[in-house]
């Protein structure tokens, strides 16, 4: 047999597959990041659970290669860290392509941890029929990813699809990123519950949840007013940001995955109300907005999926 | 010599021109569109316009091919209008290319209006040196095109690069695509337009120009405080839409034409800061805000440089 080691490094853990061709995860392991503790430690921990995954493989297996997907901007020439902020402190410039490849006899692949999930959902996901589409991933914060004819959108250094740092309020909250009005703002976990606050501030009444998105969600689908409240201002701005997308992508699928997805069908369906009432009937005709399929699995099966879809892997 | 037969069709006017490798003009035609008149009248108009450059080529030389450039959205794979609305009645789900394909004995390239103009822009203007550029066309609307390692953006059929209808206002004004605070709602000549209008009606004072975008630019330049309100607008929801732009395609360039960019310098200089203020200094970085540098003859030098550079043409 072939296998593949997949390697997802986020915020708060590093997630370690061994994965098949046909994308089934065969071995796992998972470590928390601890990403204060800087670059160093992190690239070893990503060696230490590296060695750990070959070690599961018998020594008869085949091992094609190794596929890491990490947060941050990833220079996508060189496999190195662009740019990361403070969800990886000093991960920055770090070489995680050589690194890796020095110290392992395998090919190593690196990108964004977005563009690996689209890898996954278009090889084994929702997206195995369309060759456009837009990955949406509602977390703690919003990452994105796009394909078309079925290539991922690199731009000039591995920035593009950063959809997240789109404004549908150029008068809205601020971001950190310097715009104002970001759909991160309003449709990341952290977006919802700083909406949830805002409406705990105004109003009359007590309110029966805590400003978290968890919360607000469930109170939402039980038909809490203020909770309704919430989200109504959720889907407005989530659906001007897709049709935003949509007119500049022209894609077939909208496809979203992230904690906040699982608020579900009534989610996905006001969503869908508030796209058509936005987007051009011929671009929203062409286009499905749909459920990511491969949930928090995602990241590391794309990761280690690269190994065999690079550079092009129709 | 080998030459290029252009064809530009724009809701006004078609022009017609014949361009040498070079991308110079060598000569030039132009009638009114009269879109009233429907799609059959106006291929005719094509036809004879095309058979007038012919007869202005020496039979001696060598005519490469025709390309063609038209308002609406072309579906590039058989060069056929997918929908064009009211600018160009009845002419959505015309077959461009096989008509003309019909009547000639050359290849033909039928694409959008502007992304005609992003090949021209990249052959001979401002984008010579970039791979990775998005072109806008501020005019009566505003048109988009993306250009990404050197290849145009269709998407599923010929639609991406819609960028006037990303909103900056999920909650301002109504636009036609059935979306709210389109960007095509502040920055084309008919959104600056609206805001000047505006402005008359709540001015307390009487206001020294007429509602259009030429006379308010104008009047801007000239440091009219009611102009200065319309242009500030007009320049925080355009540097807006292109933050937004900058990260989800990680451009090394804007370039912007079309009549509103003949604002000039202090335009260009009032966005740059605008776009800074707005974009993660990473992205912004990578990426310069330019005036296209063709000006009105990029749509049909762009048509007819497709013929040397379809499909790839780098």
């Amino acid at each position: 047999m072939t296998y593949a080691i997949g390697v997802d490094i986020g915020g708060t853990k590093v997630q370690f597959a061994i994965i098949n061709r046909q994308g089934s995860i065969v071995k796992r392991h998972l470590v928390p990041t601890e990403a204060d503790k800087g670059p160093e430690q992190l690239l070893e921990k990503v060696e230490a659970g590296i060695d750990r995954m070959i070690a599961a493989i018998g020594q008869s297996e085949h091992i094609e290669g190794i596929g890491i997907g990490s947060a941050g901007q990833i220079r996508y020439s060189d496999g190195s860290v662009w740019y990361a902020g403070e969800t990886l402190p000093g991960w920055s410039g770090t070489p995680i392509k050589e690194r890796i490849a020095e110290r392992f006899p395998y090919p190593v692949t690196v990108d964004n941890d977005v563009n690996v999930i689209a890898i996954a959902e278009k090889r084994y996901g929702a997206a195995q029929q369309m060759e456009h589409f837009v990955c949406l991933a509602l977390g703690t914060g919003i990452g994105g990813a796009v394909m078309a004819a079925g290539q991922l959108e690199r731009g000039v250094f591995g920035g593009a699809g950063e959809l997240g740092h789109v404004s549908v309020d150029m008068n809205g909250p601020a971001c950190d990123c310097g715009n104002q009005g970001c759909i991160e703002q309003y449709a990341s976990g952290t977006g919802i519950a700083r909406i949830g606050r805002e409406v705990i501030q105004q109003a009359a009444a007590p309110i029966a949840w805590e400003p978290n998105a968890k919360a607000i969600i469930a109170a939402w689908l039980q038909g809490d007013a203020a909770a309704t409240q919430v989200m109504e201002l959720v889907i407005q701005a989530l659906g001007t940001a897709i049709a935003g997308y949509i007119h500049s992508f022209n894609p077939e699928g909208i496809l979203i995955g992230g904690s906040v997805s699982q608020a579900g069908e009534r989610f996905f369906e006001a969503l869908d109300q508030e796209v058509t009432a936005r987007t051009s009937p011929v671009m929203r005709a062409a286009c499905r907005i749909v459920p990511a399929l491969l949930g928090p699995d995602a990241g590391v099966i794309g990761a280690a999926a690269q190994v065999w879809h690079h550079p092009s892997w129709k």
